[in-house]
């Protein structure tokens, strides 16, 4: 076996990789996704893809040891099947790991949520490298969570993700769809922050972090209570799953990485139960590489 | 095989029991733990009354298929030893598993946590029977908790074990020596609501819930209290590890099971993510017997 094949389905576009079995991405491609044409072509124009992927590569069918796939949304790991995903219409509720079996020569293909990929991605080539056990937050137009424990990505009744976005934060804070006021996500997300915002005036989650760094008081309170959220969701999951690594990731928690360090950190220390027990705080590091790399790590 | 042994080490007597492979308990003795004595001479009347139970039973050594032990406090499972455990301060540190088993014919012999060996009784002859994934709160005079994922005791960092007893509960509560202000433990232990009463002139948790039932007020406000930070808690297993299945057990959940059951029930409820994954919510079944099943459960 020389490699897998790792492919990131997103709704605008679809990108896929011949990755080494340490994790490196030997050879890349993209192509648009178009979630409203028909499955079925998309199947194909996929398939065509990855066909010109190894013939560049030179690898023939038998030297790829299988085909992982991370997918937005809630997944059917055991069917290979996409469910009810709204950014990707045409492509909820089909099978999708048995035909690209099939076209494939019958390489094992699986399936996994594309939070949940990016984390074994972290775990194979990245941050989280050599660790049996670690949670991932990624911060971003929402709060998304995976966890890892036993070297197993960590699923919950009835094969439903945790939530990790949706733990208790800032008891004060709103209301979430959820039905828990002031949840992590519902404070510290790009939208949580940029609604914060607008009730001072400011135009964005981005304009909330600038404002705040020049002094602007009604910024800074948000800013604040992003930093408490954080020190409440890293309490929690130091208290749950205690993890030897937790990672941050997504576009809020990187650009702005110091504060959410700090809020980590700060939580850690003052955990007198878990504190000594190692657990490390890190960046994620593949960034857009993960979903790639981690859908590879499905079928090593 | 026609069964294993179970043992249930406590401060000041040691249960043990002959146990079916069904998790039937078939013959029971208990015998005192004499802490303080010499841990060899310990081991030896431990050994000397399994020998006996076996006689009573009619099991000769081949008959058994191996000797679970569950103990208090942090135990190296491992290397088969109770580490420092201040109730057991001639037991800590010593090697257990392993003189056990060269006793009995080189039997297998596993340690684990007494609140870990209660939730693998009950998974395998109590309320969570047939689960792969139970989170057990045991509230008594501190708040335990124990996690079973995929059949087997989730275990965090450096071996250590989740403090669910510390989880977020109630923002405005006590300070604990945990770090967190209104964890769970803090608000809803046996002498949290004892010292929450003696503030308004009552003695013992048991008058506390007493006094509520008649109409004091401040009573009252402790139980809405204890009710609200069961919430919390219950909300937070649901976002983390959603397990099939959420048991409580110890004498203050047992004794006031109707205000637990509602709490939980309340928070599942009210949990849009997470309550139509079929979690249940259970009264932990087999009381002290637990210990002994679970202990059992170790080896089958």
């Amino acid at each position: 076996m020389k490699g897998v094949i790792g492919i990131d389905v997103g709704g605008t576009k679809i990108a896929f990789g011949a990755v080494s079995p340490a994790g490196e991405i030997v050879l890349r491609r993209t192509i648009a996704t178009h979630p409203d044409d028909s499955f079925d072509e998309g199947i194909a124009r996929l398939s065509a893809g990855i066909e010109a992927l190894l013939a560049e590569t030179g690898w023939g069918a038998g030297d790829i040891g299988g085909i992982g796939i991370g997918c937005p949304g809630p997944v059917d790991t055991e069917r290979g099947v996409i469910l009810s995903v709204y950014t990707l219409p045409g492509w909820s509720n089909r099978e999708f790991a048995a035909p690209m079996s099939e076209r494939f020569g019958g390489t094992p293909v699986r399936l996994e949520n594309d939070a949940n990929a990016a984390l074994l991605g972290e775990a194979l080539a990245g941050a989280a490298r050599g660790k049996r056990s670690a949670v991932m937050l990624t911060l971003g137009t929402g709060i998304g969570g995976a966890v890892l424990l036993d070297g197993k990505i960590h699923v919950g009744a009835n094969g439903a993700h945790p939530e990790l976005g949706h733990v208790p934060a800032l008891a004060e804070g709103p209301e979430c769809p959820c039905g828990l006021r002031g949840c992590y996500e519902v404070i510290a997300s790009g939208p949580a922050i940029a609604e914060a915002g607008e009730a001072v005036g400011l135009d964005g989650s981005e304009a909330v972090f600038a404002a705040a760094a020049k002094g602007h008081a009604g910024a800074q309170a948000i800013i604040d209570n992003v930093a408490k959220a954080t020190e409440a969701a890293i309490w929690t999951i130091l208290h749950t799953f205690l993890p030897e690594i937790i990672l941050f990731g997504g576009g809020i928690a990187d650009g702005h990485w110091p504060l959410f360090e700090a809020a980590a950190q700060k939580s850690l220390a003052a955990a007198t139960l878990a504190r000594d027990q190692g657990v490390t705080i890190a960046r994620a590091k593949l960034g857009n590489d993960a979903g790639i790399v981690g859908a590879a790590n499905l079928v090593m």
